[in-house]
């Protein structure tokens, strides 16, 4: 299922040989219509990958026929000839989709630094397209299919009947299983696959991901509708602080369903996929032992509420002691302190998984009976400040994620 | 040595039971005079613990007899019963030392959230002031040294002639060693100490620092020294982006010299002490094993190199890097890409120890030869975009940190 769930879609993913591993690292999204609207949003990071700076640009004409998604390397600070590669991929699935590669948007994810091993990732996309051919309506929409690989540099061409699962495993890097999610509504579908384990942070996570709808909508209803579920899910899960040189979600409408959902039925399906997808990364982020939403209510904004809750999140201090199952939240508050926010640091409550261990800014009597050894905690901040409320997602520092993180390249 | 290098000072460190170690607790800084001149620098947090507050109001009129600084407790987000305990500390300071409690600065540190044990405290602080009576140049100005402490509750009362080590030992927490500085002029020395192992962010580093002058100054030139001092020397620390509720740094001048630098010769001397209590800052970091000074070249102003060195110096991944010897230079590359500092992505050069691992946004061929496996690690990013330089000083994230900080209140 996944970004396959919407009708219209056909996907594959398949070993290149771009991972050590062997495991697959090619993944093709293909949108067989017959709409082929689509909208992006990008990492915000001012140092963009190659891919990045490519898919923001076709994505200007609001119109995709395929994704094509690497694994086993980020094609970041690669460079004019890391754009030249990712500039041949895209040629190179157009070419065999019979798309202009104008139509094509192009995704990695991986080592920042080193180029890509173009061979590999072209006889990959090769395999990928022609796994995605037999998925056409016709055999005219795939007319290059029989000129597709040699089974020598893409070792895993044999794709089940849910290319949809095989496209959401050639894009996972640390992550430990693949993430999809299906929105169904009344006669059409979201699907969407992602990808995402460490380095999650705002405007973007770290992360790749693409949705697909059947829904009949233009580019400018899917650009709505997918800013939205951005800026309330993807924009508010932040594991470890870091921001990606590659975040990119797409979404591609294929129309197949011929329903025309409205824009806030639009709108919340999108954002339910959104949810669903940010919840799976924060709840595979990278070496992570605890889940942690951090809500904050009484604030006198969302925005404020939103910076609150991201500048606890990214506390090293307090994320180390929630790690050790110490619900220290003089933390809390000290993290709270180095925010602009509009609050009086004698009237902010705090609560670990619903027990008030802070009042009026002091300690509460009854702090000792939180519990946070569970694997989801909840920590609740009250500012007295107004009614806005938000919540940001995190996840302890552990041992493991230091571990991971110091072994990542070599 | 430490704050009593100067002349006119005397100081104290005694154990007085609020560290469950039994080791020294209680510090205490006198000024004999003739001068009580001072200035202070404190916490940007906005959630400041009591003896924050108090000192931040006695720093005003620009005179103080005496600092006196416990360890084994914050005494932050403790409420106004908090506040009257550091005023009672404070008068209690004064009641012996003969002068008024507005003459007296408290400084805290350990953990936030619980309050102090005052009858230890308080015995403390007799056992302290009973010390440093012997160092007054006569007797008349510790008037009550024959009312001091039982042994009782102030275990250590004894001292050895250098008051200025024990109380440097005093204020420790989890530093593993005193931090104390001697500068010496043409006639007149600046000496301190300071605290402060984890949570080390800018404006301040997390710390307690105590320096004290015989030089002849007034409050403004202090002022002036100090705050200058502070900007680039506490405030270009930043061990994990942790900012603490206690900061505090204060300068006191006996005048007993009664040598009168100039500004300029006063703002070096100053600068002088803080920069190397702040490198000792970062060598004794919570569980760091390297000391990464980071500097920014080619910035369009010093602002913006500090912000891109900070936003380097709290990037997670690249810190566990750093940690693991891996010289990953696309992490800094990422890390730049957040900031809004003035800077072309593919202009930018990044060297490891001297050796250029990034050219114009890319991977230097030479990249390999860069060894990090020494404890003294630089990255040096030049941005290409003007002449104005700044280095901040951090710590890699290791296992330690997390295991250090994982266990700390509990």
């Amino acid at each position: 299922m996944s970004v396959t769930s919407a009708q219209g879609f056909g996907a594959a993913g398949v070993a290149a040989g771009l991972k050590t591993s062997g495991d697959r690292d090619v993944a093709l999204v293909v949108n067989h219509g017959p709409l082929d609207a689509a909208a992006g949003v990008f990492t915000t990071n001012r140092v963009k990958a190659a891919p990045v700076l490519w898919s923001e640009q076709v994505l200007k004409s609001g119109r995709l026929t395929a994704v094509v998604l690497n694994s086993g390397g980020a094609n970041a600070c690669t460079g004019p000839e890391g754009f030249q590669d990712t500039h041949a991929t895209a040629e190179h699935v157009a070419e065999r989709l019979g798309c202009g590669a104008a139509d094509v948007a192009v995704c990695s994810t991986g080592v920042i630094g080193d180029r890509l091993n173009m061979p590999a990732l072209l006889a990959g996309v090769d395999a990928a397209t022609a796994a995605t051919a037999a998925t056409a309506p016709t055999a005219a929409t795939a007319p290059t299919a029989a000129t597709a690989p040699t089974a020598a540099t893409a070792t895993t061409t044999e794709t089940n009947s849910d290319g949809g699962d095989d496209a959401a495993r050639a894009i996972m890097t640390t992550d430990t299983h693949p993430k999809t999610v299906t929105i169904s509504n009344d006669g059409w579908v979201v699907g969407g696959m992602a990808k995402g384990a460490g380095m999650l942070a705002p405007a973007l996570a770290t992360m790749l991901c693409v949705l697909t709808t059947d829904a009949v909508a233009d580019a400018d209803a899917l650009d709505t509708a997918l800013r939205a579920a951005t800026s309330t899910t993807f924009d508010r899960i932040d594991s470890d602080g870091c921001m990606s040189t590659n975040d990119t979600v797409l979404l591609l409408a294929s129309g197949a369903s011929g329903i025309s959902p409205t824009q806030p039925e639009l709108n919340q399906a999108v954002e339910k996929a959104c949810a669903d997808l940010a919840r799976q990364l924060i709840g595979d982020a990278e070496g992570a032992s605890k889940e942690v939403a951090i809500t904050i209510t009484g604030a006198a904004s969302e925005q404020e509420a939103v910076t609150v809750a991201r500048s606890i999140s990214r506390n090293n201090l307090l994320m180390c002691a929630l790690f050790g199952n110490d619900p220290y939240w003089g933390r809390v508050l000290a993290a709270i302190g180095t925010t602009d926010a509009t609050f009086d640091p004698d009237r902010v409550d705090v609560s670990f998984n619903g027990v008030k261990v802070c009042v009026n800014g002091t300690r509460n009597p009854d702090a000792e009976a939180a519990d946070i050894t569970p694997r989801h905690l909840s920590v609740e901040v009250d500012l007295h400040a107004g009614d806005k409320t938000a919540t940001v997602h995190t996840n302890d520092l552990t041992l493991a994620y230091v571990h991971e993180n110091s072994a990542y390249t070599s």
